[in-house]
C-alpha cells in the first residue's frame, strides 16, 4: 500500500493529505437543518451531518489529494453511529480513488492488539463468514506497548498489503515530556524510529519505503531532519501543518528527495476553510466543499513551492 | 469514582474486576445458534452473543466482585454493532451496581483527546441536546503524548466525579523495549509514574488515593514494588494475572495495606472458566456463568490468602 501511496502522490504531485476531523460547528446550517429534521438532535443525525460533509469534501478534492486521514476519535463521539459514520466515510473515500489512512492510534497487549488489526486492516471471522470490517489502508497506532503489540498488525499488513504510521515524534507540546527523555545521548523519539524501522525491514516496497512508516509533527523540523536521516527508509505521516503551527518552510526536512519521503495532513485547514474569512467570502454556504477545494490547492502550491 | 471503587472492594472483600473481553469461541454454542438463527452469521450476531454473554456473566458475578473491565477493543472487532454492545454491556453492569472500568487505552492530541473524553467520561453537546454515550466510569489511557494529552479526561475526572487509569508499565514482555528504557538511572515507567501523580494532586479522595490510577502489569512485581513506594496515592489497576502468568503470591507487590491500593484484573481465568477442565465437569453448558462466579469466587480467595 506504501507504493500506491507513493504513486498516487506522483500522479497527483502532491504530498498532502485531508484530514476527516469533522466537527458539527464545522457542518454548514443547510446539512444539520436537514439532519435534525430527519433524525432529531440525536447522535445518528450528527453522524450521519458527518457523512454528507465529508461526502462533499471527497468529491471537491479527490482529484487533487491522493489520500484522507479520518480521525476516528471524532466519530467515536456519538457511539455507534458516529462508528458507522467512519466506516461509511472510508468506504466512499476508497470508492473515490483515494487512499484512506484511518487515524486510530490504537495499541495493546497482543491478544489485544489481534482484534484492533482483524478489525481495521485484516478479516474477521464468524464462525466461516469474512468480513472486511474498517477497511482502512493505512492505520496510526501507539508505540507505548513495544514489538509484541504491533505484530498482529505487521502481520496483516503482510497478508493484505496494508500499513502503519507508528507515532514517533507527535505534534503536540506535551509529546517532549516521554518522546524527548534521553537515554545514553538519545531520546526516545529516536530508540522509537529505530524500532519502526526494524518492524519495516521485511516490508520495504518497489518505491524504497517500508509499509511501516512514522508520524513525525510539523511542529518539530529540526527533530524531523534527524529522524529523516536516521530512518531513511521509513515514510513520514506528518500531522501538525497550519493551524497546529507547521509551516510549507519546515517541510523540506520531512522529506528525502523532491516530493518523496512525507505526507503532510492539514485538518482544519482544508475542512472547515469555509469559516475562514480567506474562503469565505468567495464562496456561498451551500459551496463550502469549494472553499475547501481551494484550501488544498492552495496547501498543495505552498508545499511545492517551498521543497522546489 | 476511586473513593465508590474502594468502598465497593472494602464491601465485597474483593480486590478484583472481571475482564469482559469476551470472544466468539468462548460464547457457549447454545447462545450462538439463537443469534445466529436471529440475525445471520453477521457482526450483529456476534455483537449480541456478546451481550448475552456479558450479561450472564455479570448476573453470575455482582454480588462477588465491585467491577468489571470491557476492553473495547473485543468490541470494536465487529464495528458499529460491537461498539453498541459494548455501550449496552456498561449500561448493564451500571444497573447491576458495578463499576465500570473502560480498557479503551485511547491517547492523541488535547483537541482529539477532547473528543474521547467527552464521549467516554464527559457529556456531548448535539445543538443544545446533551447526551452521555459510553458511560463508564473509569477508562485506561496512553501516556505517550504527555500533560496536554491527558488534561481533557482530567477535566471530565473533575467535573463528573469519574477516574483513569494510565499505562505505566504494561503486563506484556515487550512493553519493556520503552517502558524500561533508562535515563539517568531511571526507567521512563517510573517517569511516567511520577507524571501520573502529578496529574492526579488535585484529584484526591477521601481514601487517599487520586481518581488517575496507574496500570501496573501483574507480571512485574519487582517493577511494582519500586512503583507502588514511589507513589503513594496512586491507585493500580492490575492486569496480567493468571493466564499472561501473574500469581496471587505476587500481588503483595501491588497493595498499599490490607487489599487497597490495588484491584487486579482476570478476563480468560474467569470468563471462560466454563472451558477449563476445573470448572467444566461440575456444570452443564448452560450453566457456563456459574463456572465465571466460582472461578471468581476462587481468584477472590486465592488473593486474600495471599494478602492475609
Amino acid at each position: 500500500m506504501i507504493d500506491v501511496l507513493i504513486s498516487k502522490i506522483k500522479e497527483k504531485q502532491n504530498p498532502s493529505v485531508v484530514g476527516l476531523d469533522p466537527k458539527l460547528s464545522f457542518v454548514p446550517g443547510f446539512i444539520k437543518e436537514e439532519m435534525f429534521e430527519r433524525y432529531g438532535k440525536t447522535p445518528k443525525a450528527a453522524a450521519e451531518c458527518f457523512y454528507a460533509f465529508n461526502q462533499a469534501i471527497i468529491d471537491a478534492t479527490a482529484d487533487i489529494v491522493p489520500a484522507v486521514k479520518p480521525q476516528i476519535a471524532m466519530y467515536e463521539l456519538y457511539g455507534a453511529d458516529g462508528i458507522e459514520s467512519y466506516i461509511k466515510t472510508v468506504a466512499y473515500a476508497k470508492e473515490k480513488g483515494l487512499v484512506v489512512i484511518g487515524d486510530i492510534k490504537r495499541g495493546d497487549i497482543a491478544s489485544t492488539a489481534e482484534a484492533y488489526s482483524d478489525t481495521h486492516i485484516g478479516r474477521v471471522d464468524i464462525d466461516g463468514q469474512t468480513y472486511e470490517i474498517f477497511k482502512e489502508d493505512f492505520i496510526t497506532l501507539n508505540p507505548y506497548l513495544g514489538t509484541d503489540s504491533v505484530q498482529p498488525f505487521i502481520k496483516n499488513c503482510r497478508l493484505y498489503g496494508k500499513g502503519l504510521f507508528m507515532l514517533v515524534k507527535t505534534s503536540n507540546p506535551s509529546g517532549s515530556e516521554i518522546q524527548d527523555i534521553e537515554s545514553e545521548g538519545k531520546p526516545i523519539y529516536e530508540i522509537v524510529a529505530k524500532l519502526v524501522e526494524k518492524w519495516g525491514l521485511n516490508l520495504i516496497g518497489e518505491s524504497g519505503y517500508s509499509q511501516i512508516g512514522a508520524v513525525v509533527g510539523a511542529t518539530y523540523p529540526q527533530q524531523a531532519k534527524k529522524i529523516r536521516n536516521l530512518v531513511p527508509n521509513t515514510f513520514f505521516l506528518v500531522p501538525g501543518y497550519g493551524a497546529q503551527g507547521g509551516t510549507a518552510q519546515d517541510m523540506k526536512n520531512y522529506f528525502s528527495e523532491g516530493i518523496t519521503g512525507a505526507i503532510i495532513n492539514s485538518s482544519r485547514g482544508i475542512i472547515a476553510a469555509h469559516q475562514s474569512a480567506k474562503y469565505a467570502e468567495r464562496y456561498t454556504q451551500e459551496e463550502f466543499a469549494l472553499c475547501a477545494r481551494q484550501a488544498a490547492i492552495d496547501m498543495k502550491d505552498e508545499i511545492l513551492n517551498a521543497l522546489s
